[in-house]
């Protein structure tokens, strides 16, 4: 596929991804909180994503991308570099499937995100944890025959990943907004795809520390250039290009916020919903209180994306705020 | 009421609850876990009461009692002593039907659960930490003419409480069995008239550190002494009569935990689902893990009643385990 002319999903590939994989994810559930939406003055519905198989969404573009590759009668492992969710997802989706997945981690890694990818059945495979030794650790895996399967920048990750959000808008009609985080895309870029189908506003939140994809828009282009600085480690990749592609189209706005922000969207959350969300998913909280003018009144469906945070590092993250 | 002859809900009042509070409790959802599933060598429906209104199942209880009173045209502020989950629910029930809720707290109670009681419009009166104390503050409290709703022995609360195991069942027909931890036996009271309803086993889980009720079905009575000593600070109540007298007639065995298992348990749940649980609600997975030839193969309900509990106590009671 040429540079200029990526392969992006539309509609119809989220439909299908709900097809594929309607059998194989949590039909997660939906919840409100009085509380919230007192503090955040909207009426706020959060699909809790967290509470997804392998604790976050990635599991639905990764299934996606597995169960495509049966259908077209592909075999044989997969493979990706991942320090975080993706790695486990794509290790559960592959065990089902029956194939192997391997997964290039980088040596500093969390020992709970390392734990998952092996519960999962993935094979794990160090690395040192910069993004060339990433890439050239999968090139290996890619040359000895195995299947990469990226985890944003790709059709079926997309597709999967919008998902969450097409169950939500078919659950809860009536939605004003809907709104997730962006880190490489592949959620926002599904997200998006789901709202600008049904004409509700798509809104992308984005730590400042991590702002490529706001800078992008500013710019008109991927910036390929950015050093990430912030506590939602789910969102430090650079925008994909599928993804951005999606974002200048369907999403209206990318809203920044600030880490100490996000920290107290972590307490805020917790407090009204007593469950710990991992930085990367206070994000949308955050972005929730920060931007009252384009939220007030409206009834919002937020996608609520990981759990994968040990509550010690939860608690080290928030003490200052509480 | 008299002793000898008290009133007991049947299944016609959990439905009368259902009808009452349908529209004021969250219908929280039923999650399963493969990997607790593996763990526990059954087929376990989660259902989440930790994801109520107030972070527990005691608010079906609570606006159950408080509609029932605005229903028979009884107004007025209501009153009660708890150093936990009623207190909070009461005081959202009264709140949603425009009245006052009187709570007497011990003064060590957790500044979590007081700032839960205030935060649902309640008003704290604090006594020294003695039943006593309690018990007189809240003698106090009906002399100054406010209605008393228990926490556990009173019939509107038990059919309130068994509202969660009917929408359990409704939504999942073929459970083999329904599980819900005993501590004064609100929540357990209702869970066995729906399981005995619907011909399904019905399991009560303890504390071995507070095991009246064990005791006192071994008994063939209540015991009304026993020294409570157990991290699962909702479960230190003395069983009440009238969930004594269902729970002779509906639970086929209250299966005791150690300490130990509770700690251990916190830590699984949260592993396969990244929630946090109260001891309370973990005594139910430390059960199955114990007695696994009753649940071996089996359809298994289980009540997952709270989740106050703040994420650093959390920590202190399961770092040893982990």
């Amino acid at each position: 596929m040429s540079p200029e002319s990526p392969d992006l999903p539309d509609i119809s590939a989220v439909w299908e991804a709900h097809r594929r994989i309607r059998s194989l994810v949590n039909l997660t559930p939906v919840l409100a909180s009085d509380g919230l939406n007192a503090e955040l003055g909207c009426e706020l519905l959060c699909k809790c994503e967290h509470l997804q198989r392998t604790g976050a969404f990635k599991f639905r573009g990764a299934s996606n991308a597995v169960v495509h590759l049966r259908e077209a009668g592909i075999s044989g492992a997969v493979a990706t570099h991942s320090s975080g969710n993706h790695g486990s997802a794509l290790a559960l989706a592959a065990s089902l499937d029956q194939r192997t997945a391997h997964v290039v981690m980088p040596d500093n890694a969390s020992a709970l995100k390392v734990d998952a990818v092996r519960r999962n059945g993935g094979i794990v495979h160090f690395c040192s944890p910069t993004q060339t030794d990433r890439e050239s650790g999968l090139a290996r895996l890619v040359q000895a025959g195995h299947i990469p399967i990226p985890p944003y920048d790709h059709f079926d990750i997309i597709a999967g990943q919008g998902t969450a959000a097409l169950e939500l808008v078919e659950s809860n009609p009536g939605l004003d907004i809907l709104i997730a985080p962006v880190g490489g895309g592949g959620l926002i870029g599904g997200t998006a795809l789901v709202a600008n189908d049904r004409g509700i506003i798509a809104y992308a939140a984005e730590p400042a520390g991590a702002a490529d994809t706001a800078a992008s828009m500013a710019l008109g282009h991927r910036v390929n250039s950015f050093h990430p600085d912030t506590i939602a480690d789910g969102l430090r990749a650079l925008v994909g290009e599928r993804n951005f592609l999606i974002i200048q189209q369907h999403v209206k706005q990318v809203l920044t916020v600030e880490e100490e922000e996000i920290r107290s969207a972590m307490v805020l959350f917790w407090r009204y919903t007593r469950m710990l969300i991992e930085p990367s998913s206070a994000v949308v909280i955050a972005a929730l209180r920060r931007y009252p003018h384009l939220f007030s009144g409206k009834k919002v469906g937020a996608i609520i994306s990981g759990a994968n945070i040990h509550p010690r590092e939860w608690l080290a993250l928030t003490e200052m705020v509480e």
